[in-house]
């Protein structure tokens, strides 16, 4: 055996490791360390997809009562916007990969200029940081999105929405979208503005807003790929995302009768995206599906996420392998999984905290009635309208599926009582 | 919402713990914790299969570095055969399970008196923990088992084994198999004994000797049920094992031409074992296929074991809900989940350490030339010949599902190069 490592050669692990001497030795020596800063649940559930990998997993949390910190070994309170608590954690780290989106650009330099892989890297992360910034880049790089641009004011806002009448058209323009380019999430950090006088709000935060028209789509739709450093990309079926008042509230897998020429196009368009943006790990490409003037689907860009998504937690039991996985795999340089399904049809919906805590109990119901129901909580303080979890479930008979899930979820959050 | 509680009488967290007041609550205020004695690699895949749950995962380990502890939270450092440290853990639990058999029976019954649920219990533990006992209750219990009986010198083996002759047959009825009644696994603690000089061996440590005659086996087979406290009982499907050198080596679920009748004879041979034994969680039954006299096929029963079991390993990829997953929900008596297979075949094999120690660098090759592998690493220091993970993959075809795992096995330990 002695001659193996001559026999394969460049294998990154052991050029960075020297093989260790015979005699007793441990795993420990060559297996990495997977630094993740924020303990949500994204955190949490890349916890769960690592540990048969036999890596090592360490966290950077808030709290101890975080999602992930209640279940990971390795565990650091701090604070993220700190650069020296970055440095201390990074330390013990071979790559340094996020649960959110929120570590400051100037950080993440840092940690880079230490000689610590950050995946993804700021000059990829900043898309997902910065609307302005990623609305800029998409234009720079051909990709439909909705009609935007950066705004000033309130009369600025009006001005815009003026511009997206048709020529001899009546009104005023509005609705527009007006978000803040940094900080939104889940609805927060977004208005629907139906006049002059409600465009005003946005502007009070002091942070630069981005007006875009209000797109009159069919659906959302969600592209999600991951990448490696080498370049390997993987693209997981394009689902259809339902969001009930800005929040994710049903993904299913696949798309419901999406033509096989859109789903390519959503698919090269995401794997594109993540190519030119240099991102490594998983991105989620949040669309419109919209018909064209001439009739025919065409897709538009939402939002850009650089970490799982929400829209990717389907393939947790419904594809080979999950975005959790291959997030793991893509931010180590490991070879990417198979992102195709296993089921015709899995749906995702999303718990959320409603006026019962009591969850566990709702348990018994649920996994009574459907012994194929597939159930993820957080961990979380249960609040109104917080996501504290969510069910997958799967099979050929997607109404029936819909309905499982649909009724494990209401269930769970009270919602349905019967 | 607030007659929820009332429309759902019965619930047992429910009715253990009072609703909290409304207002700001928590999840651990309901949501249990699952005390876990042993710091292996069940248990380590264990806290994998209970992170969905949202439950708490409390780890009682020899030491920090065993494979469970490396990925669990919330970790005591102890050794389980002392009864202080046992109660100390078992304080903050709601139950307590097992990763190993080894809990002395009189420590169990002491934190039953103290009032934690103990699952699987004292009582029905034994039965894994001394092979006399097992025996003498399968025997009751009209169990087909391989013949018998404790022994008590070298002498009295060879009477044991002169007891098989047929009537007129010539020899001296060798070899035969003689197993310490305590403390053996994966081959230790097993004799393999061909004449009276090499009987007297097993004898040395002064620990009941079972006797029992080699069995011509035409395979191995494992029968694995998971059984609840209100007395659910599910079964997965009868699994082909195959050993080397007394160590499982490959496990294809469902066993490779199996009639239905034999399989469904297994079932609910192993589902009677768990009722009559008042096992709770699951109960892996080792049995061997023999050929009756008749020439019909028959079954034995070889080993029993309490806990998430090597020959269920498969069910993490290949199963609806895995071992690990319904060994938790039994334990905390909630519904169990549905244990048929996701794909027509699923094979393990077992990945034993051998002399190259960077088994990190054998994903490269082993996840390039297989994106649907399932890699399950435990973390543990390899030695040569220890179990220290296993891959699982699936398809229809059972001959390129044995290849794929064979080859990606043999590569990790380094049996294979290329």
């Amino acid at each position: 055996m002695g001659g193996r490592a001559a026999r394969r050669p460049g294998r990154g692990r052991g050029e960075r490791n020297p093989v260790p001497r015979r005699g007793r030795y441990s795993w420990s020596v060559t297996f990495p360390v997977v630094g993740m800063v924020g303990g949500g649940q994204l955190a949490r559930m890349t916890h769960e997809a690592g540990i048969p990998l036999g890596i090592r997993f360490k966290l950077l949390s808030d709290t101890p009562q975080e999602s992930a910190a209640q279940v990971v070994g390795d565990v650091v309170i701090g604070d993220y916007r700190d650069l020296d608590t970055l440095r201390d954690f990074a330390r013990g780290c071979d790559v340094i990969t996020f649960d959110h989106e929120h570590v400051p650009g100037e950080h993440l330099r840092a940690l880079e200029a230490d000689g610590v892989p950050v995946r993804p890297g700021p000059d990829a992360l900043v898309h997902a940081q910065d609307k302005g910034v990623m609305r800029a880049k998409l234009d720079a790089l051909g990709v439909p999105c909705p009609r935007h641009r950066i705004v000033s004011d309130a009369d600025d806002v009006a001005a815009f929405a003026a511009e997206g009448l048709a020529p001899g058209a009546e009104g005023d323009g509005f609705p527009v979208i007006l978000k803040t380019v940094r900080g939104g999430y889940d609805g927060k950090g977004v208005w629907f503005v139906r006049s002059l006088e409600e465009a005003a709000e946005p502007f009070r935060a002091g942070v630069p807003v981005l007006a875009e028209e209000k797109v009159d789509f069919v659906r959302e739709l969600a592209a999600n790929v991951v990448r490696s450093p080498h370049g390997q990309a993987v693209a997981y079926p394009v689902v259809e995302s339902q969001q009930v008042g800005g929040v994710c509230d049903t993904v299913i897998a696949p798309a419901p009768g999406i033509s096989d020429e859109l789903a390519l196009r959503a698919e090269e368009l995401a794997l594109r995206i993540a190519k030119e943006l240099g991102v490594v790990g998983h991105l989620a490409v949040e669309l419109f599906e919209i018909r064209e003037p001439d009739g025919t689907p065409g897709i538009l860009v939402n939002e850009l996420a650089m970490r799982p998504h929400n829209s990717g937690h389907w393939s947790q039991d419904g594809a080979i392998t999950s975005q959790f996985a291959n997030h793991v795999r893509a931010v180590l340089d490991l070879p990417l999984g198979d992102p195709r399904p296993r089921a015709r049809w899995t749906v995702m919906v999303n718990v959320l905290g409603g006026d019962y805590p009591d969850m566990y109990s709702a348990y018994l119901h649920c996994m009574a009635r459907d012994p194929q129901l597939k159930i993820h909580m957080y961990g979380k303080d249960v609040k109104p309208g917080r996501k504290v979890g969510h069910v997958n479930t799967y099979g050929d008979d997607l109404d029936d599926v819909l309905d499982r899930a649909r009724h494990a979820a209401g269930y769970l959050r009270g919602t349905i009582t019967e």
